[in-house]
């Protein structure tokens, strides 16, 4: 068996830690002669696993009492239409900070569904190289919550503050994050949140499971025309099992919070660590001739380091030979080109000490 | 490392070899260095794993070339949800036949997105017992397609036939049926069926997958303000792939159907394994004084088998002493009551005989 280094934007690497044990209880979950995959989503051993998975992460991110976790299917993308099916029943206008390709498909979808959406603030002017500051962000007067990406995925692009959203008339309304490709990478004030949410195939688990968290005040606020589905409040009152959850994924989110919390030590610790991973992989771009990223500073992403090679033509070569050296998936998005390294939670720092390495020597021979 | 005999209704029994087989890969994709959790949805590897469980699903069912296989999420249960938004789009009513729990459910949602539904045809007059017969089903004349459960996993009462939709003008109207519980269990003429959906969680896969067949004449019926994720045309045309798709449930599938292909041979040897399985036990239940069954012969169910036992004050012993004796999940559905064996593609013969021997003498000691 051989493991390689995997810088995969998602679904992403999962802690080795996590897959061995997973492999180990598969056919047999602790001694109940069954696999997790087989069991009632109602039994008494499954629902303590879910119950686990929920503490943990309640522990983790020190999510208050008043917020309800949900554990629900479709990805991120499916919440691009729930959370306006879920805010907008009093009526309003979905407004969003547009900082790229992920922030455009919620606003599209937005759109789509009920043929109005508010670009409060975008980082289009920028080239998408920052983000914009709270005092750019203009909410409309019918605002009903403001929507941001956290971490934009391809971009590389990354909030270094959590903005609020203020109408004209000085109300604050709920703010709601996609925060896909960012949640668990360190330590979060849930209590300035309305919504999260986050596709889990980056720092949660296996793509399909998508976890939401919903301050409770916000239950009350779904249209009547919504798919049973989608409803955070029916989610949360069923204890996400309105129907059959995503069994074996969310005991894989499981399994990945307990990694988190016993062989990381928690998030400050995590957070410690992704900030030495993502830093000295910029140190590295930064201080050489060939590779550049044009993000600013303060708003480059941990989770993804997008960077390009000063020679379009080295890319296949460079894609070649790291692949040859058991660094994959590296290659950047389709929409955007060069390339892109993911440095999620289960990214070990070998990882990024082994890319670094590589590249220098790439760049010695090539650049 | 015990397996037990698992009779739950679902999530469900999978072939111990294809846990075993995900159990060996599960650090290693065969030499590529990582899980199949961990790879892009996009990657050669990982497209190779969906396009052959795809095309091993057409070669088990004969899906004939102008229907389009998806790969989505939610369950049934969101399909309840996608169904009318995907085929109301030139207006009309679905219409449908009840006969149970879960048609029932596919009927509130229709209701509750759209207003209307159309009950053409019920099994309640006969307590569910018997499915209603072709000249029972009465469409209405706004009838845009005819739904209806082929296997109803709580009652336990299947069709023998495959109904048709006929409108009081004579047209027909595409047939909509979810095979949930029943999918793969024998061979299937799916050119009869407009939409055929099944949640993988009996006899697929994980739960949390739902597989769609779905004619592609039927792609361009869907209603405008459908949720995106819903559309059964951008599925098809994205290769399931519009956002990540669950991607390591798809792959568990494909093991799936591979041992439905060469460990049993396809699916015309599995019908006959069904039949054998469930013959045995509604024979050892119909000569019993203890147990019974009270669906119409021809409408029993040979996925899911409901019985009760002449003295309720007895179940809870049995449960008791049947999980002792490793035979799992036995119990009847929390509205129904009673016991339920389900019989599933993946729970052995050795199953049903070791669970009529655990009855017969638990009627000889107790009855």
């Amino acid at each position: 068996m051989t493991r390689h280094f995997n810088f995969c934007a998602g679904p992403a690497a999962l802690p080795a830690a996590v897959l061995e044990r997973a492999r180990d209880e598969m056919l047999d979950y602790r001694g109940h002669g069954l696999s997790v995959m087989e069991m009632s989503h109602r039994s008494a051993e499954y629902v303590a696993i879910a119950e686990k998975a929920e503490a943990d992460l309640r522990e983790l991110l020190a999510i208050p009492a008043n917020y309800r976790v949900l554990f629900t299917q479709g990805g991120a993308t499916q919440q691009f239409a729930a959370v306006p099916y879920n805010l907008l029943g009093a009526g309003g206008t979905a407004n969003f900070v547009d900082t790229g390709i992920w922030s455009r498909k919620a606003i599209a979808e937005a759109r789509h569904l009920f043929g109005d959406a508010r670009v409060a603030a975008s980082s289009e002017a920028s080239s998408n190289a920052r983000v914009p500051a709270q005092e750019e962000i203009e909410l409309s007067r019918d605002a009903a919550y403001l929507h941001y990406t956290a971490n934009e995925t391809i971009g590389g692009l990354a909030f270094d503050y959590i903005p609020r959203g203020v109408r004209p008339d000085g109300v604050e309304v709920p703010l709601v994050c996609d925060m896909s490709s960012s949640i668990l990478s360190g330590p979060l004030d849930v209590s300035r949140f309305g919504v999260i949410y986050a596709g889990a195939q980056k720092n949660i688990g296996p793509a399909g499971l998508v976890v939401v968290i919903v301050r409770d005040d916000l239950l009350d606020r779904a249209r009547a025309d919504m798919p049973s589905l989608f409803g955070y409040k029916a989610l949360a009152e069923g204890g996400s099992m309105v129907n059959t959850p995503a069994t074996y994924s969310w005991y894989l989110a499981g399994l990945v919070f307990e990694w988190l919390k016993q062989d990381i030590g928690g998030l400050a610790a995590m957070d410690a660590i992704n900030a030495r991973k993502a830093g000295k992989l910029y140190a590295a771009i930064d201080a050489s001739g060939l590779y550049s990223n044009s993000i600013a500073p303060a708003n480059r992403s941990r989770m993804n380091v997008p960077f390009v090679l000063a020679d379009p033509r080295l890319d296949k070569g460079f894609l070649a030979e790291a692949e040859q050296a058991g660094l994959l998936n590296l290659k950047g998005h389709r929409s955007v080109g060069g390339m892109r390294a993911s440095l999620y939670n289960a990214v070990p720092e070998a990882a990024v000490d082994a890319l670094i390495d590589f590249m220098a020597d790439f760049e010695n021979r090539k650049g």
